[in-house]
């Protein structure tokens, strides 16, 4: 695939200021790299030492020492990337680290692309393509419920299901295979009847896999959730309940488009992505009227596969809630009302509330803490089935793999339409193969070099 | 001085995303902490693992795994606290370092707070207090020069100056109660002119090393600079001239009230501090006369060091421009006049510009790097001693060191004086013994324990 034969090196831990930074440096000659600028205060060669073992030394490039560090060679193949690795920890100043770098850099390694090292990996068969995306999940992760689906033993059951729906394909394959190349030969009663009837059994068993995504998408992606409700009606008193103590991690990502930010907030198994466009936010400072119509909401509200809208009830409904409603009532997606200030006197018509799935009511008086865990228990209960269990079900959670799986799926439909009207067992052999070639990539063992870029760019530098 | 006995964690590395993370614990217990969370692939109990050598396993909580990590133990007292510390290196997501950190502290460590690992340091010997400084200018170093005078070298130059003139005092001293201890001995010449001549010495060598502070600071600490000029006269291209490639590692630093921010940026040896008034900034969008005026912009004005006034020659000289002069005629801080656009037609007076130290041409076509050059020479000229060498004089950098050499001076100034108006030489061991005091400050010898939490709080938490 890519000139695997240069010394790479990137920092690996996050930008900025630390009391540590560490820099990775990896492929054939790293070592030699490293003993040009790193001494160990042994005086032992650095690519003599005991290997694993964190070496201190100094960085010292042109007679001048750099930093203090402590740095460990892994030699091939018992490295991350599965090459000669050198793993430099130095002081995490910026402008040292970046001057360790340099370093590195002057003495023949080639700034590292995001994801080099994992791609590394994964080209030196270290990780299939789905343990990459499960670092690439971890990295992202932000409920635990995310950690447990990027751990181990998801992944385990995930690759043993991919494998049985692999196998059973490639074993229908043989036997088509066999009876073309051998005709005369007595093969067994392989008919059509039975093959047909193998075909149905992956066919559902593709099915009940991709029928995982709902809930592993819900937990690992995120649903885009879009909040409205007129000017205090208490979209921040929401927005406070749903950041809670998890407020620390979450984070500002970056949209489908440069100008919408969305926040994502867990809630319970689930994650919300929740948008926050600069149409909906302005409306609290213009006219509600004007407001509510501009394009921009109206598109949020429309992509948007939750809505909360939340209403102040200690004041009469009004044209604006009433324009709340008409908003959203043409979306498909489901629509939580959220009752607020219910601890005041209701002045507000619950009557005018249509077309609203769920009705919760919070007051901040009596707990937020029930309503949250309604609030919770109700969208949980939408996007994700509570009967999966995550670590001892197999669950597709990326969109690659869904599409993936739903190829591999049309491939045998078309597989049993062609036997159901009449084709003869050699003439679906072709979309069989199709059928093995999709599964095979949902691992990684044939897949294009666009997707495996596409995998590795979603990685920062230094992994 | 505090309480030690128990463990501390922290995460190390800076905050954010990235591909790996350090959490460091150190303390008597550490390693029976980590033996709870840290399971090694090998079998092997981790505290019973070799030290030094990374060490591949899970963490493990309630039997639910969190991560793959390595983790290294480094036995007391050969660890950067001198005490028994675990360094465990985890994947860098947010949350998952989070977790990692959060099983630690719920198996019995504590936060550590900013600075906590190198006060521990200091406090077990394994550093001075001008090595604990040294290295929070590192991390926070933005130059070369300031990488320089952290370093080793330029450290070492100055403790062995200090030393020399604690020495020569604690000679003096002795010399002095000999004296008084036994008068009736013939103890040899100690004359009270050669006690004012050793004193007039040591006075000279402390004036030396303290008329270093003007480079020590002007590299480390840096010089606050205020940028001013009338609307689109160019303070932007200035502001990119000096950026340069460095705008890297240019940071938002806090100034000294909460609403100014100043930018670091290194021109030359030395570091300019250039704050960021709203006062100034938004001078570009209103009437310049009301503008110019605001007290905040007179007051950043007023306390600068060094001004830098920007003037678009391609238009005639007008009122705004003598505004801009007008308004920083009054402070004694160097000028500097920037006459930008002189690729243009000249169309601006300069006898106008009065009271300017230096005049410098910036030309976009004729090459800007010149004009930097240029700038760069006066202001280091300005506010450095070209003669002193980083690594190979001793130089004083921080207001602390400055402040506790100034005590120590004045104190044998008084004892001169006292000398001078014929005290008798028992009736100075007082002011020779604060001078002592004083200098051994420099060094942690003798330190308040509000200075060394001073020193600490500057650092992050995990260093």
């Amino acid at each position: 695939m890519n000139n695997l034969t240069h010394v790479i090196a990137a920092v690996s831990t996050p930008p900025g200021k630390g009391g540590v930074a560490i820099i990775r440096m990896s492929g054939s000659g790293a070592f030699e790299i490293a003993d040009r600028v790193f001494f160990p205060i042994s005086g032992k060669k650095f690519s003599e030492c005991r290997p694993r073992m964190q070496i201190y030394g100094h960085i010292i490039e042109d007679g001048e020492k750099i930093d203090d560090v402590l740095a460990t060679r892994f030699p091939a193949p018992s490295s991350y990337t599965g090459e000669d690795t050198v793993e430099i920890g130095c002081h995490g100043g910026i402008l040292v680290t970046r001057t360790v770098l340099e370093a590195l850099l002057r003495q023949g390694a080639m700034p590292a692309t995001a994801g080099e090292f994992t791609r590394r990996a994964f080209i030196n068969g270290r990780l299939t393509l789905t343990e990459a995306e499960a670092i690439s999940d971890l990295l992202e992760a932000k409920s635990r419920e995310q950690i447990r689906l990027s751990g181990d033993s998801a992944r385990d059951k995930l690759s043993r299901r991919i494998e049985g729906i692999r196998k059973s394909l490639v074993g229908l394959m043989s036997s088509i295979y066999a009876r073309i190349d051998y005709p005369d030969e007595d093969l067994g009663d392989f008919t059509d009847g039975e093959l047909l009837s193998s075909l149905y059994n992956i066919k559902e068993d593709c099915k009940r896999l991709l029928s995982t995504y709902r809930t592993g998408r819900a937990i690992s992606e995120g649903i885009s959730t879009v909040i409205c409700g007129k000017p205090n009606a208490g979209k921040s008193t929401l927005y406070n309940l749903l950041l809670g103590e998890d407020a620390a991690i979450v984070t500002d990502i970056p949209g489908t488009t440069r100008d919408v930010l969305r926040h994502s907030v867990p809630l319970g198994r689930v994650m919300l992505n929740i948008a926050d466009t600069a149409g909906i936010r302005e409306s609290e400072n213009m006219d509600t009227v004007e407001r509510i119509g501009v394009k921009k909401s109206r598109e949020m509200i429309e992509k948007s596969e939750l809505l909360f809208a939340i209403f102040d009830i200690s004041r009469p409904f009004d044209e604006d809630d009433q324009l709340i409603i008409d908003a959203i009532s043409s979306t498909a997606a489901p629509k939580i009302a959220l009752l607020n200030k219910c601890d005041l006197d209701t002045r507000f018509d619950e009557e005018s509330l249509r077309g609203f799935d769920v009705v919760i009511r919070i007051s901040a008086k009596e707990g937020e803490a029930d309503a949250l865990k309604l609030l919770q228990d109700e969208v949980n209960r939408m996007f994700t089935d509570e009967k999966i269990v995550i670590g001892q079900d197999a669950i597709i959670s990326s969109a690659r793999q869904h599409a993936t799986l739903t190829r591999c799926l049309d491939h045998i439909q078309a597989a049993i339409e062609s036997l159901e009207i009449g084709f003869a067992q050699d003439a679906v052999s072709g979309d069989v193969e199709r059928a093995i070639g999709a599964i095979s990539e949902l691992d990684g063992r044939s897949v294009s070099e666009e997707i495996v870029s596409d995998i590795f760019s979603k990685f920062c530098v230094g992994k």
